[in-house]
């Protein structure tokens, strides 16, 4: 099958570029976009290349090791799969064939309430993949119960629960592109996104949801150290450094600068992710010497889905570990725990959004 | 009338674009002129961008609510919109259709000395509109008080008094369009604007004027603390903080920079209002954030009239309102009054003039 | 004679670019290029707009007052014509072309050992201009000592002895365009500069010097806190911050940056001017409130007369005063003296060399 | 031989510029790529320029002596042929041809390991070449011992052992351009350099091989304190800071950045050399204020060989020392040991990698 991939997709980066070469400009927008004047989201990546590395020589003599542990059991590395919706939107692979990807190289797949599969369809086509079940809380506190119930009865490991959409960003790309959210659902989930998620959520739901989960709760959209502590004191195990990609407020910022204070707030006691602009091996790094215990990376395996399905989105996941294994090497920390802020320094190059 | 509004126009910036379009050279030149170099032109919009914004999750159960308190007074939002001379330079709608878009958004109109209609006729024609007056002090103190008389006896609710401008600044891309003011002004006010405006005004006028005056006064072009102090000292009800729009002297600070000094100088004392480079709700939260009481926007009007007339411009309040609601939601602010410094953080990315 | 001066040369960035039209490519590249990489030479541009001013409104009730002290004398205004070598190449009025431009505007013209004409021919074709000599001390003390003689004698007012330029820097737009200076002096001064400036000056010499001088000495080419207190030491009446427009070593700091060390160092003893990158107005206020007597300006007369003879130099002059009373006048500072660093502060806006 | 030299080659830019137009893709690829993004490798120039220059005037009346002070023997004068691979891939002449440029210019030449030609052929046929010998340490420490007893033998007066690339980079102008070390090889050295070096060394063979060696060592690849402190405890006698011209880990500091604390952590003990970036006398300036006693260039010796040979690497060579006296000239050292930090500051400018 030599057409499947080009020849010169050796980084995220090149994904990026053949992925916006093949997708519809609706799929692009809708993807590509974030809210405002995209100051966030431009930020994301750059924000990482305002950290650099120090490395040490000779420090890794016998060879890494990508193990970590998140949310107290051990993981082969600490990349996981963001959720990100409506999948099918760049390939017809869709969320089946990333957590095909997923299964492929021991990655952790977070599948998003609006995907284009459910919860139980996606665990019986890949049981191989590890799952965890991004929640949206619906108004309807009984759909949400259920689908709760769902994600635990197939086998989902920890629920992701989003609490920085009370209402959806202005998007504009998506404006443009005349794209609403129903519309991409097409006929297969012809809800108003909108419309269901509770947008007066309160912390005291979130001590209720994760008192009465079975799984374990990380709560996505935390960008400070106060919100840090509020998740923590109501019941969450884990907290996830996001933006939402930028796709909600601009101009708040990237996860690589509002990681150190919630590490400083609750590292010792939550475990901390981080999402956002991850987009090389040595942003991986970085997120861990800063504290973070994980990464997720969102629109990249969407990009390897575009350019060439299932295997373009293994493919962007086997890059970034090669790259991270490259980087650990490298930098001279033979296991991820050894990272620490000694291995960082503010970059003094200049690398922003504009 | 479908098209009367381009598909393209979701943003301010969208309108700017639409209007330099259709804008004759003259009145592109004259409405989007600065200073000099433009170097605070250029920064008024960049320093906004400049503050980060630190979001609190679930912090708006209840909704959002923009009014706000201002000289006392509740208000239903933040924005108001600038003095600007000679509005029907851009449209044949001018201040009339300008002061219609502000009734129909409960927005506080504030009418220049040299607008191209008068105080009366623009009380006439719009009842419905708050109205402010903005006033320069001439050097014929008859013809001043005949001014604010009449802004008093049509219903003009505060004087906002421009100290700024003892001379006129040196503005090159008029100088390059060979445009006068007093040709600007035609046939209907024949008057050479720099002849009239008291170029020797001493605080102990403003003194003076504040004790005779049936209105509250707001001084506009603060920059200081300094500046801040006498104006609260000689009799004013509040500041503007304001650099004419990158009009006046080229290379000072832009409203989002000095708003800090001023709002610790006489925040207690007085109401502190900013203008300049305001283009997205999440600029209006900022200033809130930073301690002004209210915003004033003086381009983005003028752009929806020339694109639109008096509906243009209204559309281009409607867009701001929606932002701010938008972005108070996300930030997590239920309320004006609960944005402090807290939301804010000096941005990590470069963001500038040049 | 409407052909003399185009219509578009309102500000001296306009005269610069109307200049490069119409000189030759040796000429242009004489005088416009810099040492090395020319970091200095774009950077003496951009760090004036590295400050910011904080104008006070009202404060300049009665109106300007551009007069200043210089070595004792008051002078109506403070800016100097920089000396510059071979004014002649860029227009035939040369020199006299310049020091009529001066006479007019009643700046102070510092004429070069290196210029076209003598200081005994400059001071008869044009007695009405104040006039300084600058000096380069000569490996022949005799040569020097008639320098100096003759400049005194023709009713030179003060001598600046040039102290940075040992060796000449490395300008790579004259290697490029192949000129010598030697090839630019033509057949009226068939000298080699390096050969006859005495590369092994010390600062003892300088005593000797003053000593000897009947007319005040000012040190130019000086960069830090460390000479200044030599020139004061070593008998110097001045000195002026200067980086010899970027021509000698790359990488210095520009005026605008250099300047407030010396000024700290022996403002107080000496008389502290500054030249490099002055091209507007507001860049002169800023230098007078750093602590600057004066300034200097060397390539924008050039460019005046590049473009219009003597008539050019002079409206390069005018255009720098007419923006000098604007920016005292919005400023707020009613008299040069009045100027201190309070009306400054660190810009917010990036703005560089590069 | 008119043709030999372009008019254009003043810098040793002109001679970077020069040599992309001539190389093959793959020569071009191989020498002018880095890790990753290339921060690093942007960087590593532009970090320089991060440094201004302090200069005193009339600081070195007796002219400038360019000689240093390296591993306890004088020098001529800091500058050193850093070690580069296969340098015949840009042109015939390849090692030789650069170790005659330094022979002809009094330059240490450092011999990589994965030279073009080996060690005891150097020597014989450039014995006048002042020679240090780069070690890889390979898994077979036979050969390793080989390779020191040769370098020995044949007059090599150091090892500069590189300890940076316990894997290779991901270069990916490299991976573009299909190119592999191996082919790059051709018939004469038919070896995978992974495959050989050893990716586990630990300080302590470091200390082995110290002890062992005949010649002094110099660690090569140290950007931290912590580096440097661990070569001081295993037998040193000096140390290289370098990130591999940008080839190894992307978004480690430039050689500038790391330079200062490595100076202070070990100054006192070990000669500190720096490579990377240097391309102006300036920067040679530089990294001697900064502490360093001498620098290392890689990349521009290999520009002047593509374009003209031996004779294009000597001019290069000739350029920088040139650049280097005039520099110190007019910065006002008259020897090279006056060097130190007062004559740096941090530049106001930005300049960076982007």
């Amino acid at each position: 099958m030599t057409t499947r991939q080009s020849p010169a997709t050796f980084t995220i980066a090149d994904y990026e570029l053949a992925a916006e070469e093949r997708m519809s400009e609706d799929a692009r927008s809708y993807i590509g976009g974030g809210a405002g004047g995209e100051i966030t989201l431009r930020d994301n990546e750059a924000a990482w290349q305002r950290l650099a590395l120090r490395p040490r020589s000779l420090g890794a003599p016998d060879g890494v090791d990508t193990r970590v542990q998140l949310l107290g059991l051990p993981r082969p590395h600490p990349i996981l799969i963001a959720p990100t919706a409506f999948a099918r939107l760049t390939h017809p692979d869709g969320e089946i064939g990333i957590a095909r990807a997923a299964a492929a190289t021991s990655t952790i797949m977070c599948l998003s309430t609006f995907a284009s599969v459910n919860a139980a369809a996606l665990a019986d086509e890949v049981p191989g993949a590890t799952r965890w079940f991004q929640l949206y809380v619906f108004s309807d506190r009984g759909v949400t119960r259920e689908l709760v119930s769902a994600a635990a009865a197939h086998g989902y490991e920890a629920l992701v629960v989003t609490v920085d959409r009370p209402v959806l960003g202005i998007r504009e790309r998506e404006l443009r592109a005349a794209l609403r959210e129903a519309e991409a659902l097409g006929d297969d989930r012809p809800i108003d996104t909108s419309a269901v998620i509770d947008s007066h959520l309160r912390w005291s739901d979130i001590e209720q949801l994760a008192a009465d989960s079975p799984l374990p709760l990380l709560i996505k959209g935390v960008l400070t150290a106060e919100d840090a502590r509020l998740a923590a004191e109501h019941g969450a195990a884990g907290v996830i450094v996001s933006n939402h990609g930028g796709r909600q407020l601009d101009s708040v910022l990237a996860g690589a600068d509002a990681l150190p204070e919630v590490v400083d707030a609750v590292g010792d006691r939550l475990d901390v992710l981080v999402d956002g602009g991850i987009r090389r091996g040595t942003d991986v790094v970085k997120a861990l010497a800063l504290g973070a215990r994980s990464v997720l990376i969102g629109r990249p395996p969407l990009w390897g889905l575009a350019v060439d399905g299932s295997t373009g989105a293994r493919r962007v996941l086997e890059i970034l570990l090669t790259e991270l294994e490259n980087a650990l090497t490298l930098v001279g920390a033979p296991r991820t725990a050894d990272l620490d802020r000694s291995f960082l320094t503010a970059a003094p190059w200049p690398a922003g959004a504009q």
